[in-house]
């Protein structure tokens, strides 16, 4: 049976004739119709009726409208009113809401806090517009910008229906390290257009979050604002995934009691995702790391290499030189990451790798082999959805990575800061829990963001993108002195 | 003496003897210096000593330091140990920050709020892209757009130091309407660099606040972001301003007994607030207009008055043709209303105005006149100043009437529905509450924004400018069927 899932939950207002047995008959009909039943309240009472307010999990849409029906066909004395979806109940007016940090009660308030007092804020940081991380929203806001072209598996779909998921994006960024981060959805998809709006809007922002943009645009764009900004851009599915891959990687590569330098890794799809993580993984350490695109495994005599980003594979990868398909990559292999499609690889093929091999197969919802049909070679199993074990999961990385990069305001997110927020991931979890079922933190573990704060922190002070010193908080401002 | 202002208040933090009379030095040093002794708080105390937190309004940066020096040399026993700045300290860390509306505690409210539910939030707004009104933040949410080039008085000074004003302007969105307003500062004064960013960013946003843009930029911007936009488009130092100036207007006439078509107005200053008040005042019904700019009166016979905005005073403006300067112009008139500069207008040249006239004397911070230097034939005072009587804040209108416009979803903002607000603006006020020094509701009146923002909508459905009849929630999605 395929997963029932609060996603697609639905709450079902229903009438029912004050009779015994009535309602068992719903019961017995949402159950036939393979429904879960939820919470049951009674919605309002009369003399000869009930109104009970129903909610039940369902797999998807078509099976939630085939549940509704067969209440409704359940037989006399029952008459559904109407329906509603948790889900989109949930989305009703949308997910975020601006909030004062000032109060504003009293002229006074209002002086200090708008015209005029705001005036000598403003004339502070005309003189020094460094200034503006300490006296204005810059110091904990990121944008987090799309151009709705790339939206989860659903491709271009466009700016207006990116928002919701920008705007969880920012929920989610609240929540685990209380971060500021507003949903900026572009009506536009040219990417020279996409840089000069990006770049228009930066000034009262500190950090920029680029989401769910096609390639081969999102590298154009994610380099040039990256050169052309001084405050960290970061395209989430490319380095976030590398950040948690590699999370990932170094907690089984713990369990295995192996180093990354000694695994053999294969990476199922070469595109924007695929390279970054090939990229991170081998910044932190991998060696022997194969690539597959669609036409079978890069290597350097193939004959469309040439160009970025085909051309580091051709340098960087693939040290044996090895070539074929998935059959060959995977021969002997230690460690499988798909970032692809569904059912790409069989039982057999995975069988092909070594004993103890792990195995993230990370195409969602989807995956390119469902953990039921991993051989019995295969130690670890990691998929990016939530009902199995071992979720690699984005939000592990970039809460914690920009509250990190905004507490040292940060010109940039280096490859230091990415290795070090892994490290971070993984070592949330102590060695003595380790376990084939935990190799990575639950996305709700509290300690994460946190971690990966402090170490992102710590390498960008290392690295000298860091602009401030920790515990450098910004002295206050004494009238006709210096702040 | 100049006025003092919490906006210019501050806090000392003085280390004292246990002596008796050592505070009572520290007071007549502050009221020595002109200082208003506010708070005093013990903060830590020893055997020796004794450590005050005394907080002290000033009239400005340079009296603070006066006031600081005063209490170093009120003499032994008296240490100053630091100096905070109210304002500065309330502006620290910015001012806004993100709420998230909907819960997130579980994996069930995760993949509802985020993946794998929030996926079809975003197909279905995929399907029609008007679902992002009821479905995303759209529905309440305003982008305050500004590029620095016209903050307050201080001029160009840069979007990292327009920054607070824009958050302010937020502040003030939520605090007053309940409207959530994200400050958005353009790295850019290149007018077709504007338009396209701002047209880049509108799919997140149901309205585009724009915001001290320098003349004659902010026309050109405006003008096309109206036509090129299906959300309002308002730029709140014209528009605003007018609506609030027309507010005062109405009030005047209710308090004089005077029909707006009877009164004889002049406006000083005829650039981008001063144009547009006038042609708000000529919208709402006044007929005897004389504008006057650098050169003198506005008239047709003038050798300069081809280009817009001029062309329109010419054609629209000053009946009786008259000529001259602001002693001709102000000879007879009913009304004054100066959106100027400081002290251009005497008292000898307001004294020739009717009996019973009005000043609206709107520069600021130091109005075109004082309040204490208008002669007796003035019967009606009022400034943009929060000191004084009648002050003439645009904190009335604008947030009541982006409400009213998001409540109708509105395509713009049209004459009809600035109209609309000035009136309801006025008419807060009982008639029998009406008096010389109250003309103009407080920007504190709780029932202000709640009137215009009906007003605005009710405006808005009769000239078609709704894209939503009032009680028009939206229908919940029904699984399988349409929403």
């Amino acid at each position: 049976m395929a997963n029932l899932s609060a996603s697609y939950s639905f709450t079902v207002r229903i009438q029912l004739d004050r009779r015994p047995g009535t309602f068992a008959r719903v019961a017995a009909a949402v159950a036939e119709a393979g429904g879960d039943l939820g919470a049951v309240d009674i919605a309002r009472s009369s003399s000869a009726h009930l109104w009970r307010d129903v909610t039940v999990a369902a797999t998807d849409t078509e099976h939630a409208q085939r549940i509704v029906d067969a209440i409704v066909a359940a037989g006399d004395g029952i008459e559904v009113e109407h329906v509603s979806d948790r889900t989109f109940l949930m989305h009703l007016g949308g997910k975020l809401e601006i909030r004062s940090r000032v109060p504003l009660k009293t002229r006074d308030d209002l002086s200090m806090a708008y015209t005029p007092g705001v005036g000598r804020i403003c004339e502070a940081i005309a003189e020094d517009p460094e200034r503006a991380w300490a006296l204005t929203i810059k110091r904990n806001t990121v944008a987090v910008v799309s151009d709705g072209t790339a939206v989860l598996g659903l491709g271009d779909i466009g700016p207006e229906a990116a928002m919701p998921v920008m705007e969880g994006k920012a929920v989610l960024f609240k929540r685990f390290a209380n971060v500021d981060a507003w949903p900026i959805c572009l009506d536009t998809t040219d990417v020279e257009e996409i840089i000069a709006a990006v770049k228009a809007i930066a000034p009262g922002f500190g950090g920029i979050n680029l989401e769910d943009i096609s390639a081969p645009r999102c590298f154009e764009i994610e380099r040039r604002l990256r050169e052309e900004l001084d405050i960290p851009v970061f395209h989430d599915d490319q380095h976030g995934t590398a950040v948690v891959v590699l999370a990932a990687l170094i907690g089984t590569a713990r369990l295995l009691e192996r180093e990354l330098s000694d695994l053999k890794v294969v990476v199922l799809g070469a595109g924007a995702a695929g390279t970054a993580v090939a990229r991170l993984l081998h910044d932190g350490g991998v060696r022997d790391l194969i690539g597959i695109d669609r036409k079978g495994i890069l290597h350097a005599d193939r004959g469309d290499m040439a160009d970025e980003p085909h051309a580091w594979w051709a340098e960087t990868t693939n040290p044996r030189n090895v070539t074929g398909g998935i059959d060959e990559a995977l021969t002997g292999a230690d460690v499988f990451i798909g970032l692809s499609g569904p059912n790409l690889v069989t039982t057999e093929q995975v069988a092909r790798m070594a004993d103890g091999a792990a195995v993230f197969a990370m195409a969602n919802p989807v995956p390119e082999i469902h953990p039921e049909d991993v051989p019995p070679n295969v130690r670890v199993v990691a998929t990016g959805r939530s009902d199995y074990p071992n979720q690699i999961n984005n939000v592990l990385c970039f809460p914690g990575l920009f509250r990190g990069a905004l507490d040292v305001r940060a010109h940039a997110i280096d490859e230091g800061m990415k290795v070090a927020a892994a490290h971070a991931i993984a070592e949330v979890i102590p060695a003595e829990q380790l376990s084939e079922e935990y190799i990575i933190p639950s996305v709700f573990n509290e300690e994460v963001a946190t971690a990966v704060a402090h170490a992102v922190a710590a390498a960008a002070r290392e690295s000298g993108t860091a602009r401030r010193m920790p515990d450098g908080a910004a002295p206050l401002y004494v009238p006709g002195g210096k702040a």
